[in-house]
């Protein structure tokens, strides 16, 4: 993040205040003070006032924060939370009305609250609808995820083998990552056979059979950024249904990508992909086809049919739908775009 | 998880609930839905009632609800989670007063107040305080965790080489883990040199040197339990600096477990390990000697000098005294420990 940037992501955020009539944002989720002050550790909070932007941390990030804040007050607390961010805010007398995310627990609110001398009212998305629009350096980042996602699942298909565990190939995904510079975002999703018609199935110690179904589901963090892909395949060439749901989970996502560009309301994606597993006769997914990503795994917009808005030129969503048959197996086809005015670029690498 | 177990923990609960005049709890942290109901999916809430227990998941999780889930009633919601459990309430109509984790977000609270017909309080560290206390079970699954946690360092030694990068050996850590059965609980620190007076480092692309301190912090998840334990060595045997600080902080964490038992005040543990480091001249760690694990990697209770209260019998705990010296090095040895009425039983293998 340069100066720039860091201005402009700023001006968003005290417009949006000052439509509150708040002269203060405290920022409690993490990736939120990941965008505004360039922080990556845990456990602090980030604190926009009319002229200044503070993060509050403890010494165990003292030296990180030093090196990654460039734009930002660092403040090193002994005291708790609560207490710090209260005494920081006393000494800031124009202060008249706070905003704290409404993803902050009850606990630290009301803690917050018992120490603070001025208003404290919640606000929701502040950050989260700045976030969903992805600058260039954001999607270049998100593309780069992609790349590392393309060349470990290419190593995994000429490594995987009969007889390893959902629990070995998952390890073998995560470390594959880490040797491309890279991070498992979340808990990488291994399932074999009937495992893989649980969307979110944790791999455990069994084996791989002949004809199995095989589902993979994992994200890479790169510079800061999330990609989020799943693959999947058969172990052999005799699954008939397994090929069959295949097609038909491929021709649902195509029918999703077709529609979307800037402006399309956003349930017809939705809907798009919906109608072509109708049309298979095959049960219907019951997640949403999508959702956006960047610094987070899931951020605006959800993708699902219940959802009001439109796509925006800037949004980076991922293009998720699938056929799950308990007993039997699942097929979820994962990609992510970037949304444009003409149509979207796709920043997952084929395989 | 049997029968017996589920009533025991629910049994403290409902005793719980019934001294703040509530007759229902809502669980909306993981790990606590995960002790009271045995599923370790994500998204879904429990509801502890006065004569049943539900969980409110989603389709992804149906499956794995109806494997894991022997005790409860599984209910698959398909409104919103504040619309799901604000309507099996209405259902329950001898429920007065409501009570909701004070972890919960601000945002997930007025979104079920709006629409919950009886009353609803917050309430602190009800499932917290009884996961406290870990039974024979839960300590055996800490101990396997540990078990595990000590091969995987065995043989990070006889693997680790000049030329590796912080996040190559991270990702190493991870698959071995892996590999046996187990699952990295949190991001695995590993840090060279100079980056390891950071305590939560973030591993990136440096390599190994001759002569480097090398930090590794990484936690075992084995049987749905944690443990979590921090290494230090040098690579090569000219590091004098590094020996006279591993020498300084080996010494505290033996002072801290020499006063390990029932009963004692746990700022003592914590104060006995601070003392040796003020001995040796060097400065002390801003974060406090230990915490609780179990479920969780943090957990009740937490041991540092500003706590009240005293060590219980069955609490697990790490101990986890360090030396950061800013652009040098740091040293921390983290082990976990069961506290018994006459000391202590060590959970991690010595290595």
């Amino acid at each position: 993040m340069d100066n720039q940037t860091f201005k402009k992501r700023l001006k968003g955020v005290r417009k949006a205040l000052s439509a509150l009539k708040a002269d203060c944002l405290i920022l409690t989720k993490p990736a939120n003070a990941t965008y505004l002050t360039g922080f990556t550790g845990h456990d602090s909070w980030a604190i926009v006032l009319p002229k200044l932007v503070m993060l509050v941390t403890d010494s165990r990030y003292t030296e990180q924060a030093a090196d990654q804040c460039r734009f930002c007050r660092i403040i090193e607390r002994t005291d708790s939370m609560a207490q710090a961010v209260a005494d920081l805010l006393k000494k800031q007398r124009a202060v008249k009305l706070a905003a704290i995310e409404q993803t902050t627990s009850i606990a630290a609110f009301e803690g917050l609250k018992k120490h603070i001398a001025c208003r404290l009212n919640s606000a929701i998305d502040i950050v989260e609808s700045i976030r969903r629009t992805k600058d260039n350096e954001e999607v270049h980042a998100i593309r780069a995820a992609g790349e590392i996602a393309g060349r470990v699942f290419s190593k995994l298909r000429t490594t995987v083998r009969r007889g390893m565990t959902e629990n070995e190939l998952a390890g073998f995904v995560d470390f594959e990552i880490r040797k491309l510079g890279g991070q498992s975002c979340f808990e990488t999703i291994v399932a074999f056979g009937a495992d893989s018609s649980r969307p979110h199935h944790q791999p455990g110690a069994k084996k791989l059979k002949k004809n199995d179904a095989v589902l993979v589901d994992f994200g890479v963090r790169y510079q800061g950024y999330c990609c989020d892909v799943t693959r999947c395949f058969s172990m052999g060439t005799k699954n008939r249904f397994f090929e069959r749901v295949y097609a038909a989970v491929e021709q649902a996502q195509a029918a999703a990508l077709d529609v979307i560009k800037a402006g399309v309301e956003i349930k017809k994606v939705d809907m798009a992909a919906r109608e072509v597993i109708k049309k298979h006769k095959l049960p219907l997914y019951g997640h949403g086809t999508g959702h956006g990503l960047g610094l987070e795994v899931h951020e605006l917009p959800v993708v699902s049919n219940n959802i009001k808005g439109r796509l925006q030129a800037g949004d980076v969503i991922t293009i998720e739908p699938a056929v799950y048959v308990p007993g039997r197996l699942g097929v979820r086809i994962e990609d992510d775009i970037l949304v444009t005015d003409d149509g979207y670029v796709l920043l997952t690498a084929e395989v």
